[in-house]
């Protein structure tokens, strides 16, 4: 297969994240929200918000990241975030569907690919963490505009929701700060029960 | 409404794009493609083809044009790109929708993706015309791998498709290459109807 034959098997086979169903709906709830449209989300969000990192960001980077990061849940699936079970062979399953996915491209564009992929995961450089922490902060944008539905349907509480956003102050102090407010006020209105 | 309310308001604002439908199929033919999670596909698509461009680009640029470029759609409607009376007055709903939505962000912010919007639709420059030929490729890669099933549904032909697609030449000669081939092929397979 020549180089250009290559890439787009790669964008077609990308194409199924389309069908990759995330937890929270969208704000109309009409629907769940999938990968695919929750990523072009967050990459504008992160081009919109940079100027809150904590640390000046590549905003390049941090966008590619974003487009990248959730490419492997076409084989390991969407990882509910408060799934601890699912957390346990999470990365195993995503390393998995990174070799088979990624590969499909030449093989310098793969590794271009995996390496904003783990750069993602690892969340360690300052674009990482910024991209995490708009990663983190999205549903509970859903949530909050939502009455809470993913997280009642989940049964999620107070103690879940902070243990799992307060990393988004790693990326972003101010950003944690609006979340923080935003999850008391969610508390305050029931939406969020409360156990901590 | 303070700075990051406005920035908050307007990315709740852009979820509605998630439920404004293409003519296109996903090509597991499930269901039609929503114009939020094809300006993801597309934007993934030019950081990948971008050494296809004709003349050198600034492939954040790019990418940042084609995260912004359908937004104005949550007002305007997606309209057909084989609409002729859509396309009468398409410029008059697109830019009221541009100003409505962009101007809930604040000021420079609205301005600098009006301006991204802007320069996509004139593709005058290096990245618009890149931008524009991916734009027009992917539906192409939709047709082709569902046997032109939207073609099919708007009895599109050759004629229209060359008439629309031959633009991509205009930032992409080889992927206009690529895309003429494929259109060939599609007539030989009688995907697509002949009248050339």
């Amino acid at each position: 297969m020549n180089r250009l034959d290559q890439q787009i098997e790669f964008i077609k086979e990308i194409d199924k994240l389309k069908e990759v169903y995330r937890r929270s709906y969208l704000l109309s709830q009409t629907r769940k929200e999938n990968s695919a449209e929750h990523s072009w989300h967050i990459a504008l969000m992160a081009m919109l918000l940079s100027e809150y990192s904590n640390t000046e960001v590549n905003s390049h980077r941090v966008i590619e990241m974003l487009l990248v990061h959730d490419i492997i849940e076409i084989d390991a699936g969407d990882t509910y975030c408060y799934d601890e079970t699912g957390y346990m062979d999470k990365d195993r399953r995503e390393k998995q569907a990174a070799d088979r996915i990624f590969n499909i491209l030449p093989k310098e564009q793969a590794e271009r690919l995996i390496n904003l992929w783990r750069e993602f995961e690892a969340a360690e450089t300052p674009e990482s963490k910024f991209a995490n922490s708009v990663d983190r902060l999205m549903p509970l944008i859903h949530n909050f505009n939502t009455s809470g539905r993913s997280w009642k349907e989940h049964g999620i509480t107070k103690k879940q929701v902070v243990g799992r956003t307060k990393k988004i102050a790693e990326g972003s102090e101010t950003l944690w700060k609006y979340a923080e407010q935003s999850i008391l006020k969610a508390v305050e209105e029931g939406v969020l029960k409360d156990d901590l």
